[in-house]
Formats: C-alpha cells, structure tokens, sequence
C-alpha cells in the first residue's frame, strides 16, 4: 500500500515544512523585536499570536514525524499528550500572571470553538463542496461518548457551586479530586486511542513514511517546544495592553481569542479534510481536540496551580461558561447521532458560536 | 403521477372549503356582534378564539391553493412565511397592549403545544390504529438537529440573564443580534425547506393540483390575511376581561390557550395524517411548526416591537419557560432519535405537557 | 423448548434458594441481636443493612416462583410492583422519622447508582471479558424514552421551586399532581411491559419453571416482606447513629449508602449478566430499576407521606440532586443510542458516579 520507493525518494523538507519552518522564524523575530522594544499594544499581540500558531503546528509535525518510528499507535498517544502542549504553556503563564479568568474562559471556549465553530467550517466547507455527509462513524460516537462524560465530570465542581450544596465550600479539593479522575480516565482511554489510529482506515494520510531522521525530530521538537514557551509568555504580557486598548474583556479575549490563537492550526486540519470530501476524518479530528482539553488540558493545569503556587485554577467556571459548554457538548451528540451533516448545519452552528460569542462581548 | 383529467374536472370549492369559508364567515360576525355589543367577558373571547383559528386555516388553504403555480416548492416557502401570519398578528396586537408576558409565553407555548402535546396525541391516535409507528426519516432528523440549533441560539439571552453575565446589561442589543441571526438562518434554510418539498414522497397530498385560479387564490389570502389582523385584534382585547373572570394566571394564558388557539389547525392536520398512518409525515409536520416559531415568528416579534415602539420584547424568557423549552426540544431529539413511536410514548408526551402546563397553573 | 422433564425433577429449593434463605435467617437474627442488644453505632447498621438487602433478594426470588404460574407476564408485573419493596419499606420508616433529605437523596441516589456505578460496572466486567458490547434492543429504546419523559416529570416541580414561578408557592398540591400522573403513567405502562417480558427473547433465564408449589412461594413473600418491613425499621433506626459515628452527612447516607444497600440485589444480577456476555438483556434490566423509582417509588412515597400524615415528602429536590439526575439520565440516553458499549465508557461512567458522590460528601 505504502510506496515505499517514493518515501525513500522524497526529500527530508518538504514545502509545507519550509513554510511552517520559515514562517515560525519569522514570526518569532518580530515577536521579539516588538516585544523588546514595546511597540505599542496591538502589535506586540499579534506577532507573539501568529508565532504562538506557527510553532503549535510546528510541534504536531515534529510529533508526526518523529511518532511512526515507535509504530503507528505511539503517534496517536504523542498527539494526544504533546497536541495542547502550546496552550499549556499560555494557561500556566496566564496563571502566573493572576489571569484566571481568562485561563478558566480559554479552556471552555477552546471547546467550544471546536464543537461549533471548526465543526460548523467544515460542515459548510465539507457539504457546499460535496452535498450531504456521513459522519456516523464507530470512532466519531466512542469519542462524543467520552466527552459528555468527561464534561459532566468537569462542570460537577461548578455545578456543586451554584447551587450551594455543602462541597461548595471544598471547591479547590473537589477540583483536586475530579481532575485527579479525568487524568486517571485519560490514561485509561489510550489504549482506545492507540488502537484506533492503528486501525484507522486512512492510511495515506495518518501513516505517511516520516522524512525527517529521529535526531531532527526529537530536536526539532525540543527546539519547538522551547520557543513556545518562550513565546507565549510574551504572548500573555501582551494580551491584557492589547484587550485594553481595544475595549476587550478578559472573558471574550480568553473565550474567543486565546482559544482560536491556540488551536489554530488543528483547526486548518478539520477544515482542509473536510474540503477534501473525507468528512468523518475530519470530524473525528475536530471532536478529538476539545476531549483532550477535558481530559487533558484542564486537569493538568488545575493540579498544577496548586503545585507551583500559581493562581489558584478551579474547575468552578462561571455560570454562563458552563451552560455554553453543556449547551455544546449537547449539541455535538446530537449532530453525531444525527449521521450527516449538511452546510445549513454548518451555518446554524457558526451562529450558535458567534450568539455564544456575543454573550461574552461585554465586560 | 397526477390524475390531471380529474383534477380538471374538478370544482372549484369542495366540501371542506365551503365548510372553512362558511365557518369563518360565521365566526367573524359573531366575533363582530359580541365585540361590539360588549357581551360579558368570556362571549367575546371565545367568538374571536374561533374566528382566530378559522381564519388561520383560511389563509392555510389559500397559500396551498396558490403555491402550486409557482411551481411545488414554492408552496413550503409561502407556507413557511405565512403560515404563522395569525400567530404573529395577535402577538401584535398583544405587544401594543402592553401584554409582554403574554406574548413571551405564547411563543414558548406553541413550541411546547406541538413537540408535547400535539406530537403526543399524534402517538396516541397513530399508536392505538396502527401499532408501533416509524419516524426515522433523514426529513425529520434534519428539521430536529436545526430546531435544537435554533432554540439554543434562541434561550442565550435568557441565560446570559439569569447567570448576571455582563451581556445582561445590554439584553435587548443582544436580543436584536440573535434574532437577526435566526432570520438569516431562516432564509439559508429556505433551499432545503424547498428540495424537501420538492422530493418529498407525499405526491397525493401535497401535489394535489390547485382548483382556485390564481386570483380568487390571491384576493382569498389577502382577504383572510385583513381578517385575521381585525379579529386579531378583537381577541387580544376580549383576552384579559376573559382571563380575569375565569381566574387564568397570563402566563398560562400565553402558554396553553393563546398557544393552542393560534396553531389550532396545523395540530389537526398533523393528528389527522398520524391517523391515516402517515406517522412519518405527521412526525414532520408537527416539529416543523415549531422551528418556524423559533426561525422566524420569535426574532420578528422581537425586531418589529423595536422598530414600531411596542411594549419591548427580548428574547430573555423566564426561567420556567427556559427551562420547559429546553427539556422539550431534548425530549424530541430523544424521540427522533428513538425512531419509533407508540402510544405510551404518546401519553408520557402527554403527561409531561399537562405537568408543565400545571406548573403556570397559579398566578 | 422447556425440558418439563427435567423441570420436573429438579429440587424444590436449589443451592441459591438455600445460600438466600439461610443467609437472611443468619442477618435476620444478628440484626435483632445487635439491634436490641444496642451494640455500638456501627454493628447494628451492619447487620440490618445485610439483611434488608438479603430480605431483598428474596421478596425477588419468591415473586420469580410464583410469577410463571398466572403466565409469564405476570412476573414482570409483580416485579415490577414489588421489586422495589424492601426500599419502599425503608423510605416509609425514614420519613416516619423525620429524614426527608435522607429519603429524597435515596430516590433520586437509586436513579444514579443503576444509571451510572452498575451499568459503569456491567460495561466493566462485560467489556473487558467480552470486549465491545451492543446494546442497541428496542427494548432498551423504549426504556430509556419513557424514562427520560417520567423524569423531565417528576423534576418539574423542582425547577419550578428553584425558577422562582408562582407554582412555587403550592409545590405540594403540585407534587401530588404530578405523582398521580406517573402512577397513571405507570399502569398505562404496564401492558408494555407484559408484552415485553412475553415476547423477551431470553427464554431460558425468564421462563425457568418455577420450582416452589404455590403456597411455597406465597408464604415465602408474604414472610419475606414482614421481616423486611421489620428489618427496615432497624436499619433506619441504626442509620443516623452509624452516620453520625462516621461522621458521614445525611444526603451522603441516602444517596450512596442506602440507594446501594436498598438496590443490592438487582445490582448484582445486572453484573451477572454482563459477565455472561448477555449485554442487551444486562441494560435493560439496569435500566429498568430506576424507572420503576420514577414511575411507582417516588410518587407512591410522596403520595404516602400525605395520607399517612408523615415527615411531608414533596418532589422538590435540592438542586444539586435535580442537577445529577438530569445529568445521569441525559448520559444513559446518549448511551444508549450509541448501541455500543466497552469497558471505557464503563470506567467514565463510573468515574462521573464518583465525582457526583464526591460532591455531596460534605455534610
């Protein structure tokens, strides 16, 4: 099946790399040059976002191209760990910072950018291309399955909350506690994880031969994940002048701005398959994202607020986030067990997003 | 297909058109005397209520007699628009009153009136003549997914509201952005509501070739359509001396009798087709009237009570109808979803709308 | 397809009947013992507690022998009726005296414990011997939807509590209102129930003849029932001393400790079942025990407490219990039209149970 011949032919950059390569570079240059010099407050943002974006595809492809040496599983599982390695250093920075507003508002709305908006793209890219879609594949329902039970499982704390029942007064312990749980169910859905990509029935595009040689890769990746971390620190320094000056409030700028800056590229990825007709890919691209801020992302950072003695991050969400995340994990199972999906879907999806949006644009 | 000589042979009134035409005509004269005579509090108000549902029927069967001239498609579009004509006069009427809450539970009620109530007697009488009954078209699941799309778009304002998110200090600016939101996806769903027509495998009933010529089609509409906002009108007025003399909280007049009273005809026509068998075609005639309610009749009201200065309404509902619209339209996915239908099923729908309704009960 | 032959010379008690009945007589008189003996906080909690749940299995055992006699539809009506008997009796003593948040977090603790922690540890010990599951019957449809709809019911006067509408103000005539409508929704459902327990396609487990004469099985219901009916008033009795002792809140006890002591045995079967490989036949009676709590149990009790003149038990739960129970039955439906389950969902189900439990752990 694998032309073995022409991935032995190939070249170890190809363009797509010389582009993401060339574009990070650049992008962290100025990055630094208009951090360094305090270049006003918008432009600082925007270089350190676009850098931000560039090095998050940078390191999925140092994963992609490092993964497949280990077997095919193993990139899956890398994925996975590594994926929201980006936006786990803007939450932690963010942290350190006190901005747990918008730490709590990028996770949510990193979800929900994902379920709405990214899956309304590629339904309206996907079905005005090529008419209705399939979408009711096995692993597009285990994965949704997961998810309504690792969200039930995240708002729980938030839940208790608000409707002041005693564990209200436990919050950061219950947090603790549920966040120890979903880490525990990550680790237990890996071999899922594995064993799908490893039956995946796409394998021109999952198991494409690796170019780069192991010592690249993992340099590659290293090199990558430094620079993220470095960038998003200046990221975060420049968020809150840049929000400020353009009459932004901190739960929009989390909910909408961090949250597309940081997934960025993933995003591409959903839309590009979908336009390529192969919509249950795509959509179990798109769905796998926000299970991995659930199971993943949020926890993490929560055990490690109270570790490093950060701004103490709870799973206590504000109340309009967890019926935007509830509303939209909803919504998700619904247009899963559906099976299809049209670009009319798509569209009431992108308005969903943008009415959900809107509700957050005051401050 | 079409039996077109018998069609050409055909009158231009049958039965069932003298029996509307003449009912009105009757309705509307003694909606007129009682009105004008002041006949106590609760003559008024039924005379109207009737006159109300007939004239709705009336304008039903003139778009029917019309639509096809333009072609089958065209039929659903007309239907689409106007079908909700004498729903939306009454709120009219009703907002010019000062009657906001009214009108707010109206909405809700007709939403809650079909997908409880109307689809549950459906079950029933489809369920006790023919047995367990299929619903699972690909039809009805695409007017469910947008339905449940529309509403969660529509319940926003209400949840920024009640979660004092900071949107809720601008809730009518919010309300205006949904509802012009809602009425753009209205029109991008106009193509499918059309393809849907237009495929639909329902030749007999709704291809039946016109017996109107198109003008008698046309002064018929338009003559119904005058009617319906003068009786309108009379109703809105008859409604409160009606109300306050048999002790009717208004929410519970909005949601169960101005409800009822305004979709009187199509919840016939949807328990007619379950009798007859045709549960799939039921099945999406009665959740189709409700995404009309939310596509359209909701953001329409909304904008037209800002543009002519009526009492204002928002689309910030009380919590109660929130919340009831919300378990709705989950518990008509569930039973799309189900893909059958019986009539325990039926009574449960039941059961569950007479609890709610009951809840609005006291004043 | 019964070997009557071999029916015929089986034992009248086999080696179950005989761990059952001997067990119950060991519990019946520690508990006495300890009970009358006062023997600290916790020893007579114990024992009662084993007892209730070993009267339990066999009240199941003797209704099982008797059934096939009147047909076997028969049995699953009685179960039906009965099976929920021993916790029927524990909820009268509770509220005999005083515990109202115990009884309330036992109903709707019942509701989550079968939903989640034993179809999470049937989806355990069935995937990981059997690997993945379909559960996808009709009959488990049907289930599920009637449960979703007696649940939206039976919350609804909560939701109008907490929404603040003017229903409010009489929860308890509400409460019996919608109490009446689920028993009425209960006996509508009966025939349904005959039909499937008639038609099931498990001849084998369901229709094993029956081994005890009439009288037998009689006596022994009628015995079994009187002890549990003592032994409930006991274990309440030890309840609040054992809790106190260990320092474990009321809503904590009943949601946790009682639901799964008054559930054991139907528990158990379950399990069994999904160890067998028999998933589909494993969910549905999973499924069913917490809809017999909706549809008798609860407005049976709330019912009681009226006439009885006893500690009034009305359907307004705190919040957090409406909460977990919406969330509960929101997941087993999605699970349910999944069609599929693996020890993975098992393990997140179980983990949402856990984290539920967790919240109401402070007193």
């Amino acid at each position: 099946m694998r032309r073995m011949s022409a991935a032995a032919a190939s070249p170890t950059f190809v363009r797509s790399d010389h582009l993401i390569l060339g574009g990070s570079a650049v992008a962290i240059a100025l990055a630094a040059i208009t951090h360094f010099t305090g270049s006003g407050d918008v432009l600082p943002f925007i270089c350190s976002a676009a850098a931000v974006a560039l090095l998050a595809s940078l390191v999925g492809r140092s994963v992609e191209q490092l993964g497949d040496r280990f077997g095919p599983g193993a990139t899956g599982v890398l994925q996975s760990a590594l994926g929201n390695l980006p936006e786990l250093f803007i939450c932690l920075f963010a942290l350190n910072s006190g901005l747990v507003e918008v730490v709590q508002a990028a996770l949510i709305g990193s979800i929900l950018a994902n379920l709405l908006f990214v899956m309304g793209l590629a339904f309206v890219v996907g079905g005005l291309k090529h008419g209705t879609q399939k979408l009711d594949s096995e692993r597009a329902r285990q994965i949704i399955v997961l998810m309504v039970l690792s969200v039930v499982a995240m708002v729980i704390p938030s839940l208790a909350h608000y409707t002041h029942a005693p564990a209200a007064d436990h919050e950061k312990t219950l947090s603790l506690f549920v966040s120890v749980i979903l880490i525990v169910l990550f680790f237990l859905s890996l071999p899922a994880s594995l064993r799908r990509s490893t039956t995946a029935s796409e394998p021109q595009m999952e198991h494409e031969p690796p170019r780069w040689p192991v010592a690249l890769a993992v340099g590659m990746l290293a090199v990558a994940a430094g620079a993220a971390a470095l960038v998003s620190d200046w990221f975060v320094q420049a968020l809150e002048p840049a929000m400020d000056a353009a009459g932004i409030s901190d739960a929009f700028a989390g909910l909408v701005i961090v949250a597309i800056a940081g997934n960025a590229v993933e995003n591409v990825v959903g839309i590009q398959l979908a336009a390529a007709g192969r919509s249950e890919y795509a959509f179990s691209v798109v769905i796998n994202s926000p299970l991995q801020i659930s199971l993943v992302l949020a926890p993490v950072l929560v055990i490690c607020s109270q570790i490093f003695g950060l701004a103490s991050l709870t799973l206590v969400f504000s109340p309009m986030l967890v019926a935007s995340v509830g509303l939209a994990v909803m919504l998700a199972a619904v247009i899963t067990f559906d099976g299809e999906s049209n670009w009319l879907e798509g569209a009431a999806l992108i308005a969903v997003y943008a009415v959900i949006a809107s509700s957050f644009w005051w401050g």
